[in-house]
């Protein structure tokens, strides 16, 4: 078994039983029995690696194709042999505040699992130790562990909308801040948490369509039993879909916002200006006219003139600042 | 009976019967004579609280894991044993303007409505007390119960709808006010404002689907003869969400309008400026030309060089004053 | 018959035959020649003045619910026992320019229809003259006064659309007037009018659905031979609404168009503000220097110091002044 | 016959045959030998002018007054004795840049057409003259004739298309100029193009649903056989309507960018002033300081004096131009 | 053979046999065989050109007509004894960054491919030759070669798309460039972005619902087989699709916060313009006073007054520059 296999083991009756050591051998005796699947784990294999895996389990040459290499969209394929789903797992990273999206592919089949998982997002070993620890659902074979997988991947989507969410108000907080500390960073916030959305909508919003075929067509090599689970995952993506869709409004609304901010504030400084232009003219102006040079200017020769002159100037200015203050230019 | 119970009866042929003793007995008697049914009302029960109820009337786990667990989509899950019914009533505090969405979801079954609650708003006492006077609805047994809980979160929708409409005529006074008292304040209003919608609209939109299922369709546990009645439901839903979405869109008009006053009124404040100092400006440059130390000017040593130039400053002052005023520009 | 009854006659074969004394017995009679039928026509009855009526003709209790509250949106709801038909005819109040919405509830059954009117819109005499004097329309019983009277309401709206229209044109001619009377409101008229437009829309929009059905789908007590009728108001009306959207969208256009005007006007005011402040600065700053108190300005001191200079101040103005204006910053 | 008749003839086999005298006698015998069929055109008739066409090809009444008033959408109705089609041709004013649509009824049954045109467009000369040279077409009878007319009505959309295409590249370079001519009326072009796009959707897009019945549903009194040709034609029709939804939010995009361009001058505009308030600022403050009358300031009593503190202004100046120069404020 | 035929040829068994000599003879050969068949590729035929093949393969009028003018949109027609195909293959040119769409007729018909290719894009030869390499695969007949044409296309359509999002890089790394070099031009890169995805959206969005025919319906002359062939040639449209309108509301996003980023810039210098014009009032204010030409002004006599007035002046301008500075006004 080469190393780019994580896990490959046979179930029987819902529990692990052992690492087969012959694919072929092992699921013709998993058929035999019918009470056992094969579930093969693999990471970002290459064509050779897969090779082995994909003449045993009959596996379509597209859905191959599409296996090894990453950047598909979530999608549902049925073949003759095996059923093809592709996820998009979704990692947010805290420190960047970026969403980064994984790939998942899982064939399922007559007896048996293959996962491929490309990238960060969506490792698989802590849902095959949930499952191995619940038995009564792993016994319902292949589906059990598509079910697994989907309901993890999308539980996740969740998650990472709640830290969307939260995102959003910091930069809700930015926005309306009466003093906000770099202006500049907000539209370029907004922008980039756009991006982040486009990214996650990406990830979620094809895969409604598969999920809507898992919950209600008659999907081969699914159960059909396991409808409701389905039903209840495509749920919870209308859920997350929803939500994310509603922050994208948001975040238009709040550059809007931002717009309409920045337009008041600016009003508010240009009637500052002209406001504290009119106080200060003053006073040079008046400057400027005792300035002149006349012969007759008999305020000039007047002891009071001025002590009175630099009292008329502070009173203006003192006047002006109080009507200025009263109707709200300053 | 935990006290999380809020409240549980048997209704015989719409009228209250009594507290049953024990849940089994009550519903094999209810379903037995076919006219009695028990309706259990819960708040925020935990799991081991709900364990009893879940058991005596076989709820399915999916179901069961969506009622303990508040924050759902509201929708209509059909099991082989019971109906399950997420709403989201909405309450709206006067005092923040903010609107929260609580939870309500109702299990139907044969012979039972089991309601849990979560959070503030939904309260069914009223509901139930009003049922309670009206034996010949009550008759019809679960259907009744779901209408009637149904009808009352709608209903409210649409007294909450009206209060918005009424936040929404003070945001207009705000915006087209010809001297706004706090402009600063309007967008971040307005997308407050934007956010209860988005709020109101996550609980009211997703029911859409399930209300025109009960509607139209033959959905099981639920009696054929009241789907008028969910239509009129579907219909005042369809109503609030029409009413909720046309106030969203005024929103966003009412922000470009604000933008747009915004515009008009920085338009207005620069010519003021530029009017403001091209008037100030002259009598600086008067006084600053009678201030040079020319040798040879003439105006300076006449008796009237010094009046007459004040006569002029003012002069000029007072003719662009009237000029601009004219003009509209001050 | 109480005086909320505004109208009400028996038609046979056609043409008004006379006031029915008494309900049941002209309802019975009417059954049974087929060939005569009722048309109650009331204003906004009370629950009490309505009772007999709805006793009579067996009425739904949900659609007398509706039909004695106001506020319903247009719809079609089919009973056993008759039809109802929920419309919306708007009114155009010129002076204030605003559309506002009354209601209209139209009960078919079999050889009998109720019109209940709330508010100023839709008087229905004008209708039911028009229809008294084509006998072989009305000859077709209830179906022509349910056609005659969806004609009349939707025929206005195209009326209260041609109207808008001519608003519009008046709103436009403000926007990208030269010199804008008063700008400061034409925000607030565009925003007003996009209100009206989503008053009408509320209005005329939920209507095509119960339209198309009237027009395309077997509706009980409606006769099948009218269907290319309806067609014709359901196109009406569909005009109406494709209108109705195109000036809502143009509104939009107009507000951007608006936003942007205001944006290249305050940019010429801005260049205009830093032009006049240019050529004012020129002879203060001459001013200034001439106004030094060296001791040694040569300049001060020649005859032709003055005049120079102040030819100077005023060829620099006149300059400036005209590569201003050639560069079409003034 | 009247002189509203344009035109009127007999088709023989895909020939002009001869204009009819009677045309009841013409259409019995057309329909006898089922190889002919009677091709009347007329303009704007009222009426009077109409009445005889309509009773000798039981037209039906409802379209029989649409085809008198103007002002309708482009649709199909089919009634018992014809099919009725209006279609909205526009004409392109170069002169004026605008588009004016007018109407063309056609009125489609057992061997007859009946062409009615209002307005300027839509003229059907060209038309017949061509259909009377492909006698193999016109062999097909009123089903030719339709798809010839609708062919031409789409293909002059196509045309249209393409001159506002044109015209919206000059939008485009006004609006990229980068010394624009006459910013104030780009918004104003901008807006004017849109109602222009609005009404030739007014125009187009209701008529795509009426194509799609003729090319795929079966349609009375329309050949099957024609359906490919009718395809083309819906085919064509769609074209026209993409591109001119591309047009018209090229155009939304046009005008935001113009408002951002609008804010990128302004603010150019908004550093120019601020950079030539600073420098001349500067002498200014440098001469208001050696105006100063203090009687102890040694600089004014040298003769060197006056020379430097020129040299020092001008230093000023030019060096602050400069710095503001390398840093792109002028 | 006129030159215009770029290659012609035919295949047995996947294999290319013989250049034919007459195509008469050739295909009636390849259907009698039944394992053979034709692939002629033209480029930019006339009329006159096209007429021999269009005898020999019997194609449909309508689509020769197409075939000849460039401009058709994406589309797929089925006709009595051919299939007719159009795709538009892009070109990106790196040096103008525009895309361009050429087009490729493709006719699939019994034994025989006529592949028509106008303007730049979509050279076949690469095709051709791929396949020549696969004799599986050239085996499956005309519908290999329609498979490996529309795939080529689509393939390609990522790859632009991929450029594409290389250039919406630079133009994000532009719009928030600290000191944008060139601020006037990124509205117009935005705007010309956005037709170069209007461009795009044209080739590929007709695409979508031929190629869910040929993925899902049972469209004649093409083999069964090759569903999911055609069905993963569509899922990469779909991918292209929704990369490009994602783009697209980046780009509406980006020029949104380029908008508000000017504001924000403006508001800056509108700051800083009244905290430079606050300073240098003061000294000019201070100077003033100092200048007016009172008798009695005690501290003009002393010889501290004017070092202690220069100080002044400078204190009041380092402490208003170094409180702007703490206020973040400069």
């Amino acid at each position: 078994m080469p190393g780019v296999i994580v896990d490959c083991a046979i179930y029987r009756a819902g529990r692990r039983a052992e690492t087969p050591g012959d694919l072929s051998d092992a699921l013709a005796e998993a058929r035999a029995t019918g009470d056992a699947f094969l579930w093969i784990g693999m990471y970002e294999p290459t064509e050779q690696e897969f090779e082995h895996v994909r003449k045993e389990f009959v596996l379509h040459p597209l859905a191959v194709e599409d296996a090894l290499t990453a950047h598909q969209r979530p999608k549902l394929e049925v073949y003759d042999d095996s059923l093809f789903v592709v996820l998009k797992p979704v990692l947010y990273d805290e420190d960047t505040d970026t969403v980064t999206a994984g790939e998942l592919m899982v064939f399922v089949g007559d007896s048996f699992v293959v996962t491929v998982r490309h990238g960060e997002g969506g490792a698989l070993s802590a849902v095959r130790r949930r499952l191995e620890h619940e038995p009564e659902v792993l016994r319902h074979g292949p589906t059990a562990v598509l079910y697994a997988v989907s309901d993890a991947v999308v539980d996740h989507y969740i998650e990472v909308a709640a830290e969307l969410q939260a995102d959003m108000e910091e930069v809700e907080a930015d926005v309306f801040a009466p003093n906000p500390t770099d202006p500049k960073s907000i539209a370029m916030r907004i922008y980039g948490f756009k991006r982040q959305v486009l990214e996650f909508r990406r990830a979620t919003t094809p895969l409604i369509q598969p999920m809507n075929r898992l919950a209600f067509g008659g999907v081969p090599f699914v159960d059909e039993h396991a409808q409701p689970f389905f039903r209840d995952v495509a749920d919870h993506l209308t859920k997350a879909t929803e939500y994310i869709e509603g922050l994208d409004r948001l975040l238009s609304d709040a550059l809007a916002a931002h717009l309409a901010q920045m337009g008041v504030r600016q009003n508010d400084d240009v009637r500052k200006i002209s406001a504290w232009a009119a106080i200060a003219a003053v006073p040079t102006m008046v400057a400027g006219i005792y300035g002149m040079n006349f012969d007759h200017m008999p305020e000039l020769h007047q002891w009071w003139g001025y002590p009175l002159v630099l009292a008329l100037m502070a009173g203006a200015c003192v006047g002006l600042h109080r009507m200025f203050k009263q109707r709200g230019w300053l």
